[in-house]
């Protein structure tokens, strides 16, 4: 059966079991939500089974990461797909048309909090992978899943799990089903992902708030110390001005350069997000900064007073969580101690700073050439008819580390968009774009059992 | 009999009553509270008959301002005491180490929101004035008493009301109840109050959050554009760069400056409220700085993800609240102008701008040679064996406006201490200070009355 009438035949019953996946509010950034991770995790592992795949889970200090396994027959290579089931906060939930947990059906699109990232692309993974074993009982291929529960919160348990895991994680290739295809028209796949380095900071100057008259003019503000270190981060070109901030960046060779399309379509974005100014950087292009250039952003900043109306208080503290992307070749320990030494310089000595939460995973980018690549890239060209090459401005914070356990290569195949609204209010994933990634990953799987 | 000894005699009863005075959370910047205002005016206006005055109110677009008078033999001057019964928000409720609308006493002193400002400080102004007229059926002074219920959020209604109710605020001095007397070892007398200029401001840059992994370095961050702005206020030596925002500054004449006490004690400071980093300017002490120069203070800003754990956006905008404490001959309209000049040239040119909630109010300062300063100089100096003069460098929003409406002169005494926690969580007020007020007002009652 043709991979578009079995979606069509099955459809109904995929919905429901997609809806049954998002409605677990399993939020990894939240204690609250313990129980709700777990029982997604349960949930993933039932799926595995029931699609025919024999499964078992990596526990312990961390969320679960379930695994399934069905061995093929040793002519074909072993794949890796990696997907997580958790999923970021949902707030502020004020913004949401519909409730985040509460999935519903919109213009063709299915709203819900992971709607896309990641349980709509694992999804749709999981039921090409079940399509795949209808057909072939005993395939050449052997398909490995891991789908983990800490993606959102940086993936440190399966960070230091894998290496102990080395020969359940054995693959030649890892499929990391967490990005996207550029544009509907002209799907392309990603082959690179940015690293990421996060951690949060508080400048503390009282022990309590005090009254902005009395101390108006007397006590340094520490919102105002926070505006002045971030507020230096930049310069009048948009580059980042901190010493070593872009030390190790590794270039694109002209040649890989030209294999990548960067091309970019800002009225697109004026009009899907609303987006006025853009971050622009003098002899760099919107997508050359976004894939190839690191960058230092300002996740969440806040102190004093933030409620209705006003209170005329200096804050005793004020706060900043901060993620700097990186590319390859960077350190993210350095990238950190670096911006430490750059803030050190600019604050009042006396006052107290505090770094917590600390976390850094490197950049990964696969050459055009690797045969994952090579074999992923055809399966695009035959459902999509062409398929350019991309590389990803996000990160799968893990990619590196499951790399280098499992002795495989990386590609980044997803049918996402830029527009998909992740990590946002109204979070979607187009059905359209789940048919895509259902077909395209059956095809790859088709391809690799061929013995592409 | 003795002042002392009315107090100790009525002791019980007074603090029974300031109690259920503290006890409504009478919060006029959050609307949640109206009803709890309104009771609060109620109370008021029934504690003012109680004890002996004649009692009215002015209603309309804001919150009730409770009017009380007794009127004297026509001998001696109309005094008009002003105080508010409204308080400021207690958030965050976490830091409060008892409850804030449920007073308790602790080393002598009373913990709750408006233990000092203002319920305290007006609570023993009522009860001198009622020991007062227990003393004096007919005095020679006539006393009025305005209590009002927003000056929290910048007395409005009362700054919109004052002028048409000449008559009823008319006055040969006026008693603003809200400030300080510097230390309780050296008890001084307040004489100014900075004026205080607010504004919120938004910036916007798209209509949703996005994903910091795909649009960082894309799109410019409304909290970075907020943090350039914000910090491009201060020059390193701590004054403020904004053009025009010095304009129109009134310096005291040396003499003046001699009558005021600058003394100030840094280490105190850092003990008492465990002060750090101090705003330092170049050529200004640090009461200079809070008394006599103007100030640019974030008292809240707030953009992206501020909870538990990580969330990896850009968000569609950043918030700003700001205050300026002004000084005599500035015009807060033209400095919230020259602000907003300031910010236009700083923002990239297509980022949105929205300011918001705008309120000014200029400042105030009678000269040390005014009778209201001299016979309230001289009630300190018999009560407490000495009085300095000093300056607030807080605001009492509506005090020109009411000393324009009542024909008077305006002084500013109080036994409040900067080290109270107005405005902050465990706001106190000592069992001492509020005594040393009764007697301070009453003494000033009985000068006037004997025709000082």
């Amino acid at each position: 059966m043709h991979a578009k009438e079995w979606y069509k035949s099955h459809q109904e019953e995929i919905l429901k079991e997609f809806f049954a996946f998002l409605k677990f509010p399993s939020v990894s950034a939240q204690h609250k939500h313990k129980k709700d991770v777990l029982a997604c995790a349960d949930w993933v592992e039932a799926y595995l089974g029931k699609i025919g795949l024999k499964t078992g889970r990596i526990t312990g200090e961390g969320n679960p990461i379930i695994l399934g396994e069905r061995k093929g027959s040793g002519k074909g290579p072993t794949l890796l797909f990696y997907g997580h089931y958790d999923v970021q906060p949902p707030e502020p939930f004020e913004l949401w048309k519909s409730p985040p947990f509460e999935p519903v059906i919109r213009d063709g699109k299915v709203y819900a909090r992971g709607a896309e990232d990641n349980k709509g692309q694992i999804f749709y993974t999981m039921t090409a992978i079940r399509a795949f074993l209808e057909k072939h009982a005993m395939p050449n291929v052997t398909i490995k899943v891991l789908v983990e529960g800490e993606e959102e919160i940086g993936s440190k348990f399966l960070g230091e799990e894998a290496h102990k895991h080395k020969e359940k994680l054995k693959a030649d290739h890892i499929l990391v089903v967490d990005m996207g295809m550029g544009s509907k028209k002209k799907p392309s796949l990603c082959i690179g992902a940015r690293g990421i380095m996060t951690f949060e900071m508080t400048l503390r100057n009282m022990s309590t708030d005090v009254h902005s008259g009395t101390y108006g003019g007397i006590a340094y503000n520490p919102n105002r110390a926070l505006a002045e270190i971030l507020g230096a981060v930049h310069d009048k070109q948009g580059s980042v001005v901190i010493p070593g901030f872009y030390d190790g960046v590794v270039e694109l060779s002209p040649s890989e350069k030209k294999e990548i399309d960067f091309s970019f379509d800002r009225e697109h974005h004026k009009r899907e997000i609303g987006l006025k100014a853009f971050h622009e950087v003098a002899g760099f292009e919107p997508l050359e900064m976004a894939w190839l250039r690191p960058v230092f952003e300002i996740n969440g900043m806040w102190g004093g007073y933030t409620g209705e109306g006003f209170k005329t208080v200096l804050p005793k503290e004020a706060h900043a969580k901060i993620s700097c992307r990186l590319v390859p070749g960077q350190n993210p320990k350095k990238i950190f101690q670096n911006i430490q030494a750059f803030f050190a310089k600019l604050l009042p000595k006396e006052m107290e700073v505090e770094y917590a939460n600390y976390r850094g995973e490197a950049a990964i980018r696969s050459s055009p050439k690797e045969k994952c690549v090579t074999v992923v890239r055809k399966a695009y060209e035959e459902v999509f008819g062409s398929c350019g090459l991309i590389l990803g401005g996000g990160s799968i914070p893990v990619s590196l580390a499951l790399a280098e356990a499992a002795g495989a290569s990386v590609v980044f195949p997803g049918t996402a968009l830029d527009t998909d609204n992740i990590h946002a209010p109204n979070e979607h994933f187009g059905l359209d774009q789940f048919e895509m990634g259902f077909e395209m990953i059956l095809k790859t799987l088709e391809l690799f059992d061929k013995g592409n």
